[in-house]
């Protein structure tokens, strides 16, 4: 992640002395402004709002928002500190409806709460296990797109030049990203790599937040919008396409920002590889393909305004969904932080799913 | 085109008392504004700064900025006269590369001042000449169109979804419109047609334009992002695609505003019908391929800003390429006033360029 002015790391979600912290990514890449959440509606509204957005990031952030909600009943018993983490479980989870993450994350915490109070009446000693639970959730991401970064990498050959969409970076996670941090691996290990990076209307994610990660990591990179992208591939211009993943079904069709399907027929069309990069949290291995993946509609006003300013007629009707889904044969391979997992992905999803749990298990039931 | 507040029907440009008027198309949605040039040199920068667009309507705007040159001159003798006229017009040829219909226009100028100078020194009535030519080309523009939306207007059934890329409408040519026109025409013969009109960054001439003629017409249309286009061809809610073109090479690939090739692409993969709508002044038989049309590049401030703000970091690099070339075996047909042009394109597009040729002989050397 890039520095504040002071040379302090940053992350885009972290908790300080009782306080979520996260980077304001409406405000990028203009300004760096931390919004401070004292209470966990205030994480919610950060999540709906895509103050934050990435679908790892948003797993990381319901988690402290669940932490949080916990510190401020943690004055109660441990009963009514249950009950309230579970109404703020609630809240979180109908932030957003796509990314699994989410859910994933919520899911856990909620796990953990259960697991300790078990054992345990304490609500202080209650909550303590949630941040703790939440932090780890953090540093595991970090770890994790550090681990997905190296497999990557090695797909990709000094001198390519790779089109992402969307911001699949550091902000989209808690630090380093996942396609973008395929990327920042590659660099890191002397590659010379050059960047497409499309503008990803209607919110821009690529020309606010990519290009300014980019330019962070000193990577070279042209920005363009979203129609260029055929153009380029079609010129021979880009040699492989990597981006994120929101959800991934058990057969490897997946959602991501709307758009994707588009560049996958692209690439698909002009024989270049196209992966998706994600952690093993956004599969979800409970829906059998993409047709059950819930697609989000949001505001039409996101489409017909730009920074208040109407860019069309008053009146004109808008659709908004925010992610779309592939389906799997496009894919070329889904980079994960257990491996690069190739067709027929239903047995590569599995086995990168049962690692993880069987890896997780220890720490799981025995720390607090 | 639709009408000014008190009911007087625009164009998109036109002659009055010695003035080129053209609607500012920067100024649209919000305000409609008419500018009007008193030297060709406005006409030319009106063009290059895109405040009027659009094949058709820059070949027109370049012949009426002639003979605004003309008219400038007609104090001096014949020959100063042609001399201007000349220069006037490799002014008008520098402004936009990639359109065809402007080099066509500004040769047909050429043409009919040559032509009136063999037999007719008096420079005023040379300038008069050239101004008659320039309506006839505008009149002739408005009639072609009619005639291409009756044909192309059987290619959409009651029902159909239709979707649209940039603006072919009334604004980009004198009126009615190429695909746009045919979408007007299917609507008129009653038949029920939602369109789905992609924004079309960086200028946004889906947002801004195409929105606004379909509301005047009351066209029932959704504006999406061009990134969605894929996601609603690919959930079977788009029917075809109608779109325009630039410059059509004699063998069927065209040049047409950049994001075309990508919609040409998802049309095929999808087995939905792509058509190009074009008049005969679009074709270029003097290129046998889209390999020899020229791209225009423009400014990188385009895609980094928006009404001045600046939307990706500051330094970014950003490419903006305005056009793209689609390979003619992604193209149905190629829909112009001479009939809808099926593959194999050369033999069509060679007859449809014969016949009105052979029609404009009478008025091109008799009339004055």
């Amino acid at each position: 992640m890039p520095k504040q002015g002071d040379s302090r790391e940053l992350r885009t979600v972290w908790w300080e002395d009782g306080v979520v912290k996260l980077i304001d990514q409406t405000r990028l890449p203009g300004e760096l402004v931390i919004l401070e959440c004292r209470d966990y509606r205030e994480v919610a509204a950060a999540i709906k709002e895509m103050r934050l957005r990435g679908a790892p990031a948003i797993g990381v952030a319901a988690a402290y928002g669940i932490a949080l909600g916990g510190n401020q009943w943690a004055q109660g018993s441990g009963d009514s500190l249950l009950g309230q983490v579970k109404q703020v479980a609630e809240l979180m989870r109908a932030t957003r409806p796509t990314a699994v993450n989410l859910f994933w994350a919520v899911e856990r915490m909620l796990n953990r709460a259960h697991q300790v109070a078990r054992g345990e009446r304490d609500p202080g000693k209650i909550q303590k296990a949630l941040l703790a639970e939440a932090e780890r959730m953090a540093e595991e991401d970090v770890a994790v797109n550090q681990r997905l970064g190296r497999f990557g990498a090695a797909l990709i050959k000094d001198g390519d030049s790779v089109l992402t969409h969307c911001n699949a970076g550091a902000l989209a996670t808690v630090d380093y990203g996942t396609a973008l941090g395929v990327i920042r691996t590659a660099h890191e290990q002397g590659k010379r790599v050059h960047v497409y990076v499309d503008e990803t209307r209607p919110y821009l994610q690529g020309a606010r937040l990519t290009a300014w990660e980019l330019k962070q990591l000193g990577i070279p990179a042209t920005l363009i919008t979203d129609s260029m992208a055929g153009h380029f591939i079609h010129l021979g211009r880009v040699n492989l396409v990597i981006l994120g993943a929101d959800r991934i079904a058990a057969n490897g069709d997946f959602a991501n920002k709307i758009g994707t399907y588009s560049l996958a027929v692209l690439a698909k069309e002009n024989g270049i590889p196209f992966y998706s990069a994600a952690p093993t949290s956004s599969i979800d291995l409970a829906i059998p393909s993409g047709d059950h993946i819930v697609i989000e509609e949001r505001d039409a006003w996101e489409v017909t305004h730009f920074k208040g300013i109407a860019i069309a007629p008053e009146g004109t009707r808008a659709a908004n969904p925010a992610f779309d889904v592939t389906p799997n044969r496009y894919l070329t391979a889904i980079i994960t932080e257990e491996g690069v997992i190739y067709p027929p992905f239903e047995e590569g999803l599995r086995k990168a799913v049962a690692q993880v749990q069987a890896r997780r298990i220890t720490p799981f039931t025995t720390s607090n």
